[in-house]
């Protein structure tokens, strides 16, 4: 099992939603860089559940901070980012074993892991690990300065009216169901001449964060999949001055792997929470026989709206990762 | 630079379009693997070209391979697969490091590795070096045998009747424009269990190196992008039996970054080639001013077709590499 | 920094001497392997002071393990393997930024780190940090289950008479000096075809990890630097059986890289411990002279009987990392 | 199998002593590095024998250098050096596989390979492959241009008299017998703070590759199995001035795993020749019985003089890779 994301910035997750903590080492920061838990309100705050139809499970989030020196600078050394679990229940998923949620790790983690493996929560996928990445995404911010981030929630359940989600999210919730969403990133100061012609792409750096986060089923950059419908001529981005800008930015930012300078634009599918209180027919297999399985536990009625800061701190990840890479 | 990918089987790329040679290495290939240069004839076959607006550069891409034991079986040491480039046109390209061409890579290229680096052809960043990653992926589908591909040309230019394929392509190569398309991917027969529940989920790693296929512009698997706008009681897979079959397969086969042993499904979204004879005012680095350019050489109007055989490739690479770490 | 060792058993170090703790994350180990904490305890016992001449600084060392399941057995899951640390004295350290002791490493840590970082006991490259490898060791041992390791103080202070050494060590304590000697370990059962014939070679792995202990300045396999001095012929070891048994075991076990089933045997060379309390005459950066440096704190005048039970975890480490690369 | 060494500068080996070619793959070399093919002459010079005793197995060791840009330098893409095995006696080797030499990898190679894999000539873990180490050194060594190596036979047989040498090898192998030697490198103009506290230490990294070179039996540093007989107070090296510069240099130039600015002082053990013409008695396993064996194929009476620059470029590969991880 493989834990660990990067080449230059190292970024390992540990524990478990349901364990006694989570956390994320780092490796590869330069030096000199101040971290103080309070950089870190902010993005936490964006991920923590808020409105109607998101969980009820409510933690802290204060990060510990390990490996700093006394100045609260990195010092070439790991740094390690560590939060309590408090407000666990595990007893509400102790009939997931026999009785697994549809569309959901429990029946696969169980068969990789053993029955006596603690797995309430979603053990190691669940959107518990999220907020290790997004406090490892607020140090990458450190390290890529002059980027900046714009991240929204641009799609819920195929509406893009932003005035809508709050109440679509609420009916679905009240409903017992679920939705997804689409979140589109925005990166602007980009560097240019970040990724690898290859196997390392911009594309593959990044997408193969994304796609670690749990519910992410489809990222696609600039025109995506609607750019399969263009012709070249009407979509290729002339370049309009010696710095490279072009007139459009249907490659999102990147061509060959490689980013152009241009803003970085991609979007991520979110499908819907899998957890949902309607009934569902589905197989038990202590009863070896297809039930209806009503889902206790608390649950997001769409997890696309916090979503957004994770999606912001990968990408921030895979942009400080290949950034070292080019010093 | 990174050219490696993999974890327990590393595919290791080298050479450039318009060097001597391209070609990968393999390293961890499980012991006694028959490989035989017909082996690999099917696969290369299907990524040549061969239909009107598909280049004409033609090489005859029969593969060397190093590294077998007398018996022509692997031997728990790396393999190495050779392709010579005989039929390389360089000068084709001379102009284009002053008139880089609009969506290529041409300028980050050129501005990354300098401008007496050889990066004719495309370089590094080239559909040639493809050639050597269908040669690997012929090598992971022995070590995935139980699995089958089924890989095919979905949408040209967004229309989806395959009968218009031909014609559509032909049309817009004769414009001097060209088109994108959609890849799917389903593969049968998948072990239940590979990847991981968070960095090396199967989607990230499969992601990962579909990215790295040039005009590789958006990944989704299952109903991807047009699953969030589903609810969850809609969409969500109901398991039918003890095995863990689904009644639907919206996940695509995998639940939590993990695969269920239901088929996987992938999309993926082939960008129009860049490469087009129509002119197209871009800047020139040498004249400074916007001009029109006109691009030579040999390309593809639609590179979409015979990209299929090389994410089929990447994916049974993903699967192997996936497959090896559960041993 | 790398902090983490080994390709399919990995291990990585956390924490630091006078942080709050020290610890080890180990990734890779097989299903299904029982671990409670009185396994640990009898390694642990002998890395601890007990001799006149070793440090009164004394830890608990109770090992926290993390990840198992509710049977106490892994899960294919890292686990994490955490020691507290509570008898540090960190101000016997302070004046050591300004007149850093002689052969040891707190002036390029200083320099390396910053003057803010808490390089207290010997920060990251304590032998502290040990503990750590002891615990690791331990779950290695679980997985080469039929390997057996016999560890041995050979040498102090040059002298092979195992009946001295207590009395040595006292002496040289009492006089406020240190010194050094040769652990020698066998281990038995070793399978055969471990190892790899280039840059992973059996030696270079083991080498590896044993030059990570604090203190080692030399390893030799078999006959080692003695073996040079003899004529081929004589020191060839004849193969006498068709399992591969040799007459005589000057290569100690390791042919070409790859182990050959006969017991693996090596030395390794431990330096007098730097901190002595003689007075030595040596730069201080603060009074830009060279001036008479007496050391405080708590050190061992001999580190090498304690470090018996480490070379054995290191040598234990290696093996399991490469015995889990055959299978 | 792993065929890669390093982090930044990472190399990787491929072929074998009787395939077409041996060669090396670098990766992570600095941009703008010119190398032309007369820059490796004098470095494989020394490894050419020469000597009576020495192999009469003659290759021309041209390297093929690709990847270099018009200019032939280093443009941030990996480069290859090939080198072509012309004089090949294959069939000089084909008893050995049922009667394996004494002390050598023909028996394990065999059983880890298998009966039918070309392992003439030693195959992967040949001498052959230094050659592609000799070149991957004179690489590093343009990439620590300011670190000067001086590297020497410092003992054959157990005599340090270098006068001696030649008599004394060209005896041994008149007789048909080996003798091993001891090889002195010291590394001048040592960047400071290179290696890292525990894994990395500097010993790790140089030990490990060092270990890779075939007949390398033991490693030390400074007065390494010597300074263990010493006491801490006449062993300690004083620091005598601001750059740290010390009175001795026990140490070797490194503590604590770091490079302390002095020079690096390290010692090699290289095992006679396993290859001698006098007849052993050592197991036939096609026989089953132990029956003299008589070695023919051109092998070196003592290895040691020609592995003094293998040594050196390995030295050189460790430390480039150190100081490109500074950066």
């Amino acid at each position: 099992m493989n834990n660990t994301f990067g080449h230059r910035l190292k970024v390992t997750t540990f524990g478990a939603s349901h364990a006694g903590e989570v956390g994320i080492m780092l490796e590869g920061i330069p030096k000199g860089i101040r971290l103080t838990a309070d950089m870190f309100a902010a993005d936490l705050d964006r991920r923590r559940p808020s409105l109607r139809g998101e969980t009820t499970r409510h933690e802290a989030d204060i990060p510990t901070i390990e490996g700093l020196d006394t100045d609260s600078r990195t010092a070439d050394t790991p740094i390690r980012i560590t939060f309590r679990n408090d407000n666990t229940r595990t007893a509400d998923y102790s009939h997931l074993a026999s009785h697994p949620r549809p569309s959901h790790a429990d029946l696969v983690q169980r068969r990789k892991y053993g029955q006596e493996y603690n797995l309430a929560g979603g053990g190691m996928a669940s959107g518990r690990m999220t907020v290790a990445l997004v406090a490892a995404g607020v140090v990458a911010k450190q390290i890529i300065k002059d980027m900046s981030f714009s991240t929204r929630l641009a799609e819920v359940s195929g509406d893009s009216n932003s005035d809508h989600f709050e109440t679509i999210i609420a009916d679905v919730a009240r409903r017992g169901d679920s939705v997804g969403g689409v979140i589109e990133c925005r990166v602007s100061g980009v560097l240019p001449l970040l990724g690898e012609p290859f196997f390392d792409s911009a594309e593959s750096v990044i997408a193969h964060i994304l796609f670690s986060i749990p519910a992410v089923k489809g990222v696609e950059f600039g025109d995506g999949f609607e750019g399969t419908k263009r012709l070249g001529s009407e979509r290729n981005d002339r370049i309009i001055d010696s710095e490279g800008h072009t007139l459009t930015n249907n490659e999102g930012g990147i061509n060959g792997g490689i980013t152009n300078g241009n803003d970085i634009h991609l979007r991520v599918a979110i499908k819907p929470t899998p957890s949902i209180t309607l009934a569902q027919d589905t197989y038990n297999f202590e009863h070896k026989s297809i039930e209806p399985l009503t889902i206790g536990g608390r649950h997001d009625a769409c997890i696309a709206r916090r979503a957004t800061v994770v999606v912001e701190a990968a990408v921030a990840i895979a942009l400080a990762d290949l950034y070292l890479r080019t010093l």
